[in-house]
């Protein structure tokens, strides 16, 4: 749909300031699917040692962001409608592996999903799945870069 | 249920480490609600210069968390089973306060709620609200702390 | 918005056959918000002999999108994006009655949210609520009835 | 886990009165992953001439619990606790099937997804997908047929 997809979701990850102080990755950008990585540190924890649920979901999000942008024109936005997050185990582990996936494009809005992974001394384990509806809006944003 | 119930939510808030990095404060523990402020600043921000998505699904989610915990025993763990946020409008301002209650306490799990208002130029804005199951678990957790 | 919202939500109920089939009956249409009721017969129920979360999904479903009905323009159509319930307490009694509101218009789509409520011997208890995105579409949908 | 599980998924199916209105049957019942199949016909119309939304969610509902059904011991219940359903496409065509299967079980909840899709003119087309958290309790279940 759009060829430089891979330049405009890196455009788009240069720009996110949370991105950056979470400390998350991408590491894979296809056409409706990215793949991210995040090193677990004590800044990501929740009171019992675990890796924090506003994390989780924060990756959740952005790897079906990232995917949603990865299937729209240059200069097109993608927001977070909506996001369901189920927290299948604990996260503990040195890092997590985020992927997230279109499941349907479409005109007005990407239905997208994401699944977490936490590597423990070389397990991978399936710790978080995500839905989410991306909206897709061809208006100029009245945003601080101008879009 | 719980007498000490903010006592009990204090010590969880005094050992969550990501709620200390985002900069999220509770302000108010009553029982079954609690309210909570983060001042915004330039690390909460995504691509187009809003509050990332990922800041407003944290908070929802330890706002929904915390209304909780004041309604377990001492001892008794929360976590979160799920969690879905419904983004109603772009996130600008100085502030966001954070609204969460227990919607139907209950042995198992609480059902809790959560709603997200930003304060621009002193109005107040409904900005997100979320929905939330939260497990209760009375097993001694495996955690950093020893629960 | 729609000074005929009333009879456009009606119409659209005239020809709603699942709902004729469940027996759910809206009983008062107000700008952004409806209510109707659903009288249990053993039709409704699951394998436990409680009302069928389908049936309350179904109801849920209903309430937020006759809601979001009354809120468009005639011949602006609705549809369900996603529907999430949260199943507070079992559903036992005589008849259900469903409260459903919009939450939060837009040019886009109507956030929603929907109560359920039980009664059983005069007494009202919650025992469900959703949260809903309903889109709103301008087009002429390519339905059975022409729109 | 259970040895039983077919007997006593049919069991359930075969109290399940909603299910028998609706024409909703199983075709397969595996460990963890159930299949079944709606001849669609008028009853299950909405006001556009598509499958109604309530529909959508019961199969979706009923493809989610029936899979946690075959991993539960016998006389353990399964009930809904949540229930989010994603709105890919609409509801077109002569049948609707629906694929159920358990994600991440669990003691207290398994954690389940669904996908339905219709068959049009043998073209078959992904509709809706849903992930729910379904309860499991060991309780004696009061009931109207005694668990």
């Amino acid at each position: 749909m759009n060829p430089q997809y891979r330049d405009y979701v890196e455009l788009k990850v240069s720009r996110n300031r949370f991105m950056k102080e979470l400390g998350f990755e991408l590491t894979e950008i296809a056409e409706g699917q990215v793949k991210g990585t995040l090193i677990i540190t004590e800044i990501h924890e929740q009171q019992n040692g675990f890796v924090h649920g506003g994390v989780i979901s924060s990756l959740c999000d952005m790897a079906c962001g990232f995917a949603a942008y990865s299937m729209v024109p240059n200069g097109v936005q993608v927001f977070t409608v909506e996001l369901k997050v189920s927290y299948l185990r604990p996260g503990v582990g040195e890092k997590i592996i985020a992927k997230g996936w279109v499941l349907k494009p479409g005109k007005r809005f990407h239905f997208c999903e994401s699944e977490l992974y936490t590597i423990n001394n070389g397990k991978e384990t399936l710790i978080a799945k995500a839905s989410s509806t991306m909206g897709v809006v061809d208006d100029k944003v009245n945003d601080k870069y101008g879009g």
